[in-house]
């Protein structure tokens, strides 16, 4: 994961288009680099325009391609404004090589549209590491942040139904300045994105005892716990995995390698117990018609640990958001991260979270004096 | 956790009692530092006695207590041997502390009679920090061990129905020449655990292509891919989070970090889906009539999820075997741990980790140098 790009070579950004286009929102859609291809992300855009009136979208890709599958659609053609794009970024290729080849991909070109502030959000199904990597190209760090992070809302007992969790794989590596600014920018997505007034924040360890884990954990405890109160949020302190999916905490911290295995560790656990499920009512004709008795029940289950519900990895802190989709998303998928686009757009929360990461930054900057009394603002 | 214990205070141990007692197999039991106390354990010993009719038991903590408990249950009071341990080891202790005070504990007492060779394996729902410290204070590591670990069975698709994952928790840490000697025990474990003559061993990283993950995974890979060959295993290479559970490895490699994190929430994330599975079904008159249709099914579904059926991380790298019973297990979880520790010590899985070891430390030492090839042991 790419981490050479300097804040000194920060590029200047357009200003939010946060309601731009007589009061529609504009999200900028990659329609290229997922594992099911463009016409997935289409069906995507038409289910989400479907249920959100207000949403226009930009779609990059091979103009002739996406013409086709867009003309299709009457009632999305007049909401959709293609842009070529022909160049695709495979699964396969590595950040570092894509960037060189960059320009003239669907990837560069939807994320250039929130550089230029004509759309507030860019959304792909594409390589994360290569979306990381152009994002952080063009639209820069947020001063202050030496490592972006991926967030992710993660199916939990709490009574919104989810957890934040960050980071989930920008970057491999994290040091504690590095998770205290996670914890600023998690508290501040729980705020905007689960209305949590004041979130509760833990720190992902092997267990809750002050004296566990690695040294960077310790210095990051102190540091998160300092900060708590003038970023108005709880610092409960050390949590464990099992926490992840629990009540005792809103917002989990960890670098990007744990965050990443355990969510594929969460993901592929769900999916086990799915298939075990699936294949102790295919057991027998009792249970066959016991599972039908039963349907509705199930699919309210299903919906509940469908992955499909909660796509969308947000990246924080550069200038711009941007929401990776699964790779594999269909339909439902992708209409659940441009959901999300939308929600993040709308609240505008961008700016409130650059806000609250300067703050961090000034903060971290001066943690030996008095901490500041409450800023009022909703960051 | 305590890795302070160099090999040369490594202190004379006994040759394991494999087979002692006439026949008979002998388990050493920490009767306490479970969550549920003693009764808990005496109840497992119970349902495991009854079993396996082979085993012999040596239980450990204060003879009053532990009399009132056995005395009460004549089948197994004839099989089961007292020794008055009156100090325990609470959950809350920290292992560095525990072990200025070691001596006298049911723990202490248990790891000593697989020393003096009376027992071939211990068992001990106890405070794992503590339980380990005091493993490698007296049982010594394996020459060539720098870290022990810990082992488990992973329910999986593979068809045994479990992988083999370590380290789930020993240490925080791992360098790449621990990564391999995990390899190579996680191996052994695998072929006379789970009967698979050539193991597949993956490295666990954040995504499968050569050039991701952390520096020390790379070194790792490259030794472990050199090893393989001699013995007696595939190596498959990185994998990830959702391959823990899979069927494209039989045993998966990792630091105790990462390990102890995934395997976390691997078990809140089943536990998770049942509990929600069990909300679905109590949902309605109909979906409850449908659960009752179910019952079998859903029993069956169960008990392969059940996290007390596969109870025990064992211990690798010691002059012995020690199994890590979960600290909440009751008297099934512990009747797991037992059964799985009788299985161990059958197998005389100790003496071939010891020979497997012994060949990875010579490997490592002459790794540029071709390897041997095949050595027909079953380790």
């Amino acid at each position: 994961m790419p981490t050479a790009f300097s804040p000194s070579d920060a590029a200047p950004v357009a200003p939010q288009a946060a309601a731009g286009n007589g009061g529609a929102v504009v999200i900028s859609v990659d329609a290229m680099g997922g594992d099911r291809g463009p016409a997935a992300v289409v069906a995507g855009i038409e289910k989400s325009a479907d249920k959100n009136p207000e949403i226009r979208f930009i779609v990059h890709g091979p103009e002739a391609e996406l013409r086709r599958l867009i003309g299709k659609r009457r009632e999305i053609a007049a909401r959709c404004d293609i842009r070529d794009a022909p160049g695709v970024v495979t699964m396969h290729d590595k950040p570092s090589q894509v960037i060189r080849s960059a320009q003239g991909t669907s990837m560069w070109s939807a994320i250039e549209s929130v550089r230029q502030g004509e759309a507030t959000v860019a959304v792909s199904c594409g390589n994360t590491g290569a979306l990381m990597a152009m994002s952080m190209l063009r639209l820069r760090k947020l001063p202050g942040v030496a490592r972006p992070a991926i967030a992710i809302l993660w199916p939990s007992r709490n009574p919104s139904g989810f957890n934040v969790v960050l980071d989930v794989g920008a970057d491999i590596r994290a040091d504690s300045t590095d998770l205290l600014q996670y914890a600023m920018m998690g508290a501040s997505y729980a705020r905007n994105g689960l209305g949590l007034e004041r979130p509760r924040v833990g720190l992902l360890n092997v267990g809750t005892e002050e004296h566990k884990g690695r040294s960077e954990l310790k210095e990051a405890q102190e540091l998160i716990a300092a900060a708590a109160d003038s970023a108005r949020f709880d610092y409960v302190g050390f949590v464990e995995g099992g926490d992840l999916m629990g009540d005792r905490v809103d917002v989990i911290v960890t670098d990007g390698f744990t965050g990443n295995i355990a969510l594929k560790t969460g993901e592929g656990t769900a999916k086990l117990v799915g298939d075990f499920l699936k294949d102790a009512f295919a057991n027998s004709i009792m249970s066959k018609f016991a599972a039908l008795l039963a349907m509705t029940s199930l699919k309210r289950l299903q919906k509940r640990i469908d992955p499909r519900r909660v796509n969308g990895g947000v990246f924080l802190g550069l200038n711009g958001t941007v929401v990776k989709s699964h790779g594999s998303a269909d339909a439902t998928g992708v209409s659940a991260a441009i959901k999300l686009a939308f929600q993040l757009a709308k609240s505008g929360f961008q700016d409130r979270l650059a806000a609250r990461v300067a703050q961090a930054a000034e903060q971290a900057a001066t943690a030996a004096a008095p901490a500041p009394g409450p800023t009022g603002d909703n960051g």
